[in-house]
């Protein structure tokens, strides 16, 4: 639990309103292995629906590999000059057998009896069960923009650029990183690293509506 | 730009370890004026596909209409008895109208011309008019949930609980809070404020897939 919260937010509100989609990463900065843990293990930590983690994060760095992958997202160059370039992509197995899985580890983790998460078992398993295939691949792609979300904000914290996409073709991308061999598909993707000193798109204001157009408070 | 990152990386980690998803909040405690301004700066600032923003905010506090939402929460309780309730909604009236005046806003907060804006207007509104309304519509839906993650890591670090809901009856939702009639409808809702003393779910170590299992490094 943070102990000093006023310089942190203060951090925070800072890091936002610093961050912005850059168009241009300068290709010979990269994430140190330290900053890179923090992101990792931020992405881990996020919360998804029921604590499922319906998702792979995809993470390149194999720079032929990222070459490749520009089109695929539709010639957009962060892709190769970034850093890391992360695809967010939904697990397309997901059956009973994975709610078994989850609740095993739970077990595991908290020292209980797999029979006493029989409830939650049930819960889960009564939603996956229930659900159609287009339902649950649409649960498990929502779930990676919370990641996506709170990997943007902690990046930002640590003054690593990103500049996320949703214009990549699923299909392509899928091939190129062959996921769906692995149990998955590609939703979004976010490149991370280091703004060009001339990416103009940098000095930018940023575009908001205000609070009242944003807001409806009740 | 954050300065010290390190303190400020140590602290959002801390936070994203601290946090769970609260099952019983203390109704006694409140978000503070200073601290919930924050929390909708953060949101306001959420980073958005094309920077479109297409959602809205419904912050309720009214305790009558919090409690109203409980039943249409699938009577998850923390609805009523946290201090700030969020019901992330997305914009149902999303036309090439809305590209227009959200060119508008970029032209007036960058001090460009509108003209000057033709390429990105072309851009966005053929996403929008080559789009069904079921895709515009989850679309949208998707934006809120990057907003949803980034409010969760930001209030953590500001020792605010979160409890994600997305067991809502959006209808029921829509009904109570009068969202249509507004332009919008409720996706995911998530409840802010401090834990209750005797949260049994407090003390629960957090269960997250190991790095081999989420991460795909290439």
């Amino acid at each position: 639990m943070p102990t000093d919260t006023k310089t942190v937010t203060n951090a925070i509100t800072d890091a936002l309103n610093w961050r912005y989609a850059a168009k241009q990463f300068d290709p010979s900065k990269k994430i140190s292995a330290s900053d890179w843990q923090v992101l990792e293990e931020a992405l881990r930590l996020t919360p998804s629906s029921f604590g499922m983690q319906p998702y792979k994060f995809v993470v390149v760095t194999d720079q032929k590999v990222k070459e490749e992958l520009v089109a695929a997202c539709w010639n957009q160059p962060q892709a190769a000059q970034c850093s890391h370039f992360v695809v967010f992509a939904r697990n397309t197995d997901i059956t009973v057998e994975t709610v078994n899985q989850y609740v095993e580890l739970i077990a595991k983790t908290r020292n209980v009896s797999v029979e006493s998460l029989k409830p939650l078992h049930g819960m889960m398993s009564g939603f996956i069960s229930g659900s159609t295939p287009e339902k649950l691949a649409e649960w498990a792609a929502r779930q990676t923009y919370i990641a996506l979300g709170n990997l943007m904000t902690v990046a930002a914290t640590l003054n690593i650029d990103n500049c996320p996409m949703e214009g990549i073709v699923a299909a392509d991308v899928d091939r190129i990183l062959k996921l769906n061999e692995k149990g998955c598909s590609s939703v979004v993707a976010c490149a991370l690293g280091y703004r060009a000193a001339d990416d103009k798109y940098a000095g930018l204001a940023k575009v908001r509506f205000s609070k009242d157009d944003l807001f409806i408070n009740i």
